[in-house]
């Protein structure tokens, strides 16, 4: 496997888990990022992004939260580039970043857009079977971005080319609704019962696996993919069928 | 273990699921029910209810619809009853039966009302550590109403008493919960993509095990739970709440 010099910006529990597996794998680490991560195992950390983009990266991974990427990726100093970088980003929705980093990146670098499909719990036991999404934004130098992928795909995970498009449209179904669900019944605070079903117990897992992921992941779920809002109205709107069929057969049984 | 005479009054899904084990431990199975399933394996099918009364039952299970319920205990014959015998039910409310049997079954026979929190679904390969809930409402028989419970007890289910009160309360907001959120994704037509997450694969589960039970049930949860319509209240208010949470935080980051 080629050894990449891969540069973090923001790193948060996302991005210090998908660390562990470059450090295992050999990569070089270096991270920058709001807080001061200093003296976190295996990475280089920079305080300064100045500092942090003087060095020379094979791979810049942007793994800022969804709310914060405008702000973080107009804060970079592309112009002390001193070579043609890969960028990559692992952002939960994928239009918003690509169009960002289509603006923001220098022409001569390349461009992928990527999303893990788990986290760190869904992925705590190794990435095998698990889905990693990519779009090739702009991609000339085959070769460094097929290294970077390699990361992925040598770990096990499917590796699916996808428009970023076709991402939000199907993640605002899936991983939105899901999100939502979970952050509906961590309000109602379900907790178990000592006559759980097994869908019952099912519900308390995904309650408790969505709360631990932060409330500005969450909300750039909603905020910065186009097609959530249209979920969420059908959401409502099927809750307000379901409920309506109950009490029209509440009325008829009445009779 | 005792042999049992078991006579079971409606003969859908769910007593045809527990039928299947109760024939495997040896007990002597007959049957009546609204719609004709003579010739089942196993089982000895009266079309007739008044021939199925006449004959000497040590337990009689009511295993028909809660919407039926009413309906169906009302018109058993309990006069052609030839001694006392324990009643016992598994509907999937636990009240309102209690209060049926209470008032229709003679005095002179024993009652217990119970649900085993499983289905053909969740209980495919076997009953061990599932749940079964029960309530002794009236019991005399001690040796009997023992023998009728250890067909569960025998095959591994964690029994546990509880009042039909307590049960209806914590169902409520667990299993009718599940049902409506199984409904309710089931009306949105979610279904599996190439990008889901595991939670989201946990959702769609819960959809299809959910949508395999009848209307009949679901509905049954909602019309003679009491506790069932604040849950569903509760669901909405929750996603409201979720909802203006969403939106206070998007309001904010567009300034
Ligand atoms: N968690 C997952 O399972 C998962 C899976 C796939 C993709 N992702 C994506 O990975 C990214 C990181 O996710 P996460 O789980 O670590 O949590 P997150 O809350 O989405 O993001 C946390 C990161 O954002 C940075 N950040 C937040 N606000 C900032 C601001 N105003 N200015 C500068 N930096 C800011 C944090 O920096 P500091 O820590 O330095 O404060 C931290 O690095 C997100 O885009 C998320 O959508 C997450
Ligand atoms: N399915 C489960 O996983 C599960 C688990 C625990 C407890 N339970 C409880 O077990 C009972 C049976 O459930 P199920 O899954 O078999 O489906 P169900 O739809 O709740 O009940 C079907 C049964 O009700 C009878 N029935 C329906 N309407 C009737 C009417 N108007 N008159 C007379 N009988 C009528 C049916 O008779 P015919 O078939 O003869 O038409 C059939 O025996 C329910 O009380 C349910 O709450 C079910």
């Amino acid at each position: 496997m080629v050894t990449l010099k891969i540069g973090i910006i923001g790193f948060g529990p996302f991005a210090q888990f998908l660390a562990k597996t470059m450090i295992k794998q050999g990569h070089l680490l270096t991270a920058t990022s709001r807080s001061d991560y200093s003296g976190h195992h295996g990475v280089n950390f920079f305080r300064n992004m100045e500092e942090f983009m003087e060095l020379e990266h094979d791979v810049i991974l942007i793994c800022t939260s969804i709310i914060s990427a405008s702000e973080v990726i107009k804060s970079i100093p592309f112009h002390l580039l001193k070579r043609p970088t890969l960028f990559a980003d692992v952002l939960s929705v994928k239009e918003y970043p690509r169009q960002l980093l289509l603006q923001e990146v220098p022409e001569d670098s390349d461009l992928v857009c990527t999303h893990p499909m788990f986290g760190p719990e869904s992925g705590r036991d190794g990435w095998r079977d698990l889905t990693f999404m990519y779009e090739r934004v702009r991609v000339r130098d085959e070769a460094l971005c097929s290294s970077f992928l390699n990361i992925f795909a040598s770990e096990g995970c499917k590796m699916l080319e996808m428009s970023c498009e076709e991402h939000d449209r199907l993640a605002a179904q899936s991983q939105f609704l899901t999100h939502t669900i979970g952050r509906v019944l961590s309000e109602m605070e379900i907790t178990n019962t000592p006559i759980d079903t097994k869908g019952f117990e099912k519900l308390v897992q995904v309650k408790e696996s969505t709360v631990r992921d932060s409330f500005d992941l969450y909300s750039g779920l909603f905020i910065h993919n186009r097609f959530a809002k249209q979920q969420l109205k059908n959401l409502e709107s099927a809750i307000q069928r379901v409920k309506e069929t109950l009490e029209t057969r509440m009325k008829n049984s009445d009779q």
